[in-house]
């Protein structure tokens, strides 16, 4: 399986073979080794096996989409969430909203009698930030971001925070899952969840509790055509993709697992896949840009055979 | 009709009403106009029509896409591309390539049996960055970028640029359509098209010919199912989306032509529409971002009635 996170890498390329005059290139940039190659050497060690506790399933008439829960950042929500999936209450709710460049949004879409929840809390306070402490395993990048103080990966998450507030929180980068609410900010608890499919929309942070983060599976949220009522909300029945189920993967036996791995983003390897990103080396790259953005640092994925 | 550049706007929500307890909020956000609303009071003279000897349509089964071409930033290749276009070499060809949260490319399929060019070229030396002199109209933001000196926008693309190096150039942000190319930096010349429909993949800029931005209809480009080929090529001739026509719009009769219009952005609302963005007021907004990046801003887009 090549993981979304990592598409990122590859360049532009025709289809065609060119067979004419080469003109001399200026300056050529030494090769390098790519993301790819350095993912490709990895050890055993670099990589950590998702915790089943933590996992979700959205099953989609069009396959799987595997959630990576981030308790450290959003205990409650990610509680909450595991209880909502424990009372089946996503089965047969379904995808409601597909904004281009910005998300795509799944929850209930009957507004005039909702699915009720049963064990769950319908709301929660919000958890857009967390303190500092309990984020274990910083990583920074050293590159400059115009959102927040310092940025960087914990546990393969991308993260802003910020020292002198002691508050750490997950940014909103392609793939991240949060939680829909209204104007107040105890409005959600997880009945309304979304992923972001286009340019990073970073002014969300800390207005919104994001809880985890698309494994696999983003081309079947990505794809989803456009809606066409304000804010990309589906205004047909029809429109809607259903949820077959929506599970942790804990709850389910061995064989209906799906089986990823996340590279560890405190890992030496990591760094090196991050650097070799920044500074592309040639024969396609002419200028290293020498700056990687938080959301552009890919975070690999493989899944076991 | 809501333009694509515009959808970043909103904010998320649920499709149910919050109807219980509201906490209080610490230190709420003074409501603000937001870019709709800015949008919405602007002035005849914020706004300015496409050229039509510098827009192209590309006419899918699903409907057109729209795309600005920037010829201050690619001269040879803008006009290398109308050739192209009007030797009708586009016509019949297909969408290629779609790789998650990167690209959509198009082109001749067939790579024994290339379609001839006519009177165009078939490559170009390359037009990566252009002279600052040539670029009028740029505005600068404010906002610290980790990929060029200074960013901004000109004539209503984003852009980067390098006063120490006299060099200005089109960025990769969503919409933005470049021209595919081979390890050499001449081994393109626009046969071969593809448009940024992911995370700004920023590490591209400087390293090949951007020619210009897509003003209307990317849901038709960013939903196309992904390839399962290496780099989202396409393994299969039925997953292609065949082009009906590619042409200038100048080329067509008055009622076949579409008709935008796109903000002016060296106007004093257009800064106010960036500023809307990077400082939103309440209630939605707990914590404005102080902040926007580049590839953020929006472009606003609306069609004439």
């Amino acid at each position: 399986m090549k993981a979304a996170a990592m598409a990122v890498q590859v360049g532009i390329a025709l289809t065609l073979v060119a067979n004419s005059v080469q003109a001399a290139e200026p300056k050529p940039l030494a090769p390098k080794p790519s993301v790819a190659d350095i993912v490709k050497e990895s050890k055993a060690a670099d990589w950590r096996a998702l915790d089943l506790e933590n996992t979700l399933y959205m099953d989609l008439p069009g396959g799987r989409v595997v959630i990576e829960l981030a308790p450290a950042f959003a205990p409650n929500h990610a509680r909450n969430i595991k209880a909502l999936a424990r009372e089946s209450y996503f089965d047969g709710l379904a995808i409601i909203r597909s904004q281009d460049n910005f998300v795509v949004q799944w929850g209930d879409p009957d507004e005039q009698n909702p699915r009720p929840v049963k064990n769950a809390k319908e709301k929660l306070a919000a958890e857009f930030t967390a303190p500092m402490k309990n984020d274990t395993g910083f990583t920074r990048l050293k590159d400059v971001d115009g959102y927040a103080p310092q940025v960087g990966h914990s546990n393969g998450f991308p993260v802003g925070r910020d020292p002198k507030k002691g508050e750490t929180w997950l940014a909103h980068c392609y793939a991240m899952v949060g939680v829909g609410r209204d104007n107040e900010s105890d409005s959600g608890g997880g009945t309304a969840l979304y992923v972001v499919t286009g340019q990073s929309p970073r002014h969300l942070d800390r207005n919104i509790t994001v809880v985890g983060r698309v494994i696999s599976g983003m081309p079947l949220l990505s794809t989803v055509p456009r809606g066409p009522a304000p804010m990309g909300f589906f205004d047909k029945p029809e429109m809607r993709i259903p949820i077959k189920t929506f599970r942790v993967a804990a709850d389910l036996p061995e064989l209906e697992r799906s089986k990823f791995e996340v590279m560890r983003t405190d890992s030496s390897t990591y760094q090196k896949v991050v650097d070799a990103q920044r500074n592309r080396g040639g024969p396609w790259t002419k200028v290293a840009a020498g700056h990687i953005d938080l959301c552009h640092a890919p975070i690999p994925v493989r899944e076991q055979k």
